[in-house]
């Protein structure tokens, strides 16, 4: 199993506001890599607030790759065509019945659960946008760790609306 | 006035580990730019914890450049040759006062100052460098505001060590 991460941030490091709204994402219509990366998985790991946030949108921009939310508590009805399934347990718990499925790669969102699925050692792969502007509080990308965690850089991509683009792997 | 940030930082975002350690910096041969932005700014401002960490390196990289440290008590002995004023007071006081002697652009630096100096619109121009691997605490470049603050993306260079910097201006 692999796991990788593709999420915007503000400059100062924070992927939502407090209460989920994304309202500093700037409506940039260069294309960012999103497509491909989406491609390139099996399927997709949400907390529980992302998917709330997600559902909401009215766009739903998954097609049928299947998402899997992690949650203990019943879901809202999932938008036409989407594919969703409520999961829970822990991040091995969740890559042990992914991989049982014949899941090779999953893209992991949300803050408490890519600060979860890191800490467990499951992400390989993280491609961060960062976005030029300082929100000062909000829901933070990342956590606190027990150890340190070494980084090798692949690529920075930077664009015309000064979003920066970083690809990173995880050794494990 | 031109207030100017050259900061190295973790992936999430700290500057010092919270000991003020900042053993997670490369040590990379390359340069990175610091000679020459260091050579365009007349004055350094630095918190009081940057100063007391910065004194016991045994080296002091700033020459005879006027270094002032925002404190109220007194200062450890600086290093033969360094050239270092104590100062207390508001970033506005600390500006007023720095333009009575002819400054007219500073390098600011610790994490705390960096903050209170951006917050009350003294910083134009940030130059951070990402350092590849993720320490989980320590001491953050960034804290809370009271607004947004977009910046404009200037460049972006990355190393072969893996360091990514980045140059951002704030319209002020």
């Amino acid at each position: 199993m692999r796991g990788s991460v593709f999420v915007g941030t503000s400059l100062d490091g924070f992927i939502a506001r407090a209460n989920g709204a994304l309202d500093f994402l700037p409506d940039d219509p260069e294309p960012h890599g999103f497509e491909e990366f989406l491609a390139s998985v099996d399927a997709l790991v949400w907390g529980r607030n992302t998917y709330d946030v997600v559902q909401e949108f009215g766009t739903w921009f998954y097609g049928e790759k299947p998402v899997f939310v992690l949650s203990s508590r019943d879901l809202k009805e999932p938008p036409a065509g989407a594919v969703v399934t409520r999961m829970s347990g822990s991040p091995a718990d969740v890559v042990s019945a992914l991989e049982e499925r014949g899941i090779d790669h999953i893209y992991v969102d949300g803050g408490d659960t890519i600060q979860q699925f890191i800490r467990a050692g499951f992400i390989q792969r993280l491609i961060i946008t960062r976005i030029p502007v300082l929100i000062g509080s909000g829901i933070p990308l990342f956590g606190a760790l027990d150890h340190d965690i070494a980084l090798t850089h692949v690529a920075t991509r930077h664009y015309r609306s000064g979003l920066v683009q970083s690809e990173y792997q995880i050794e494990s």
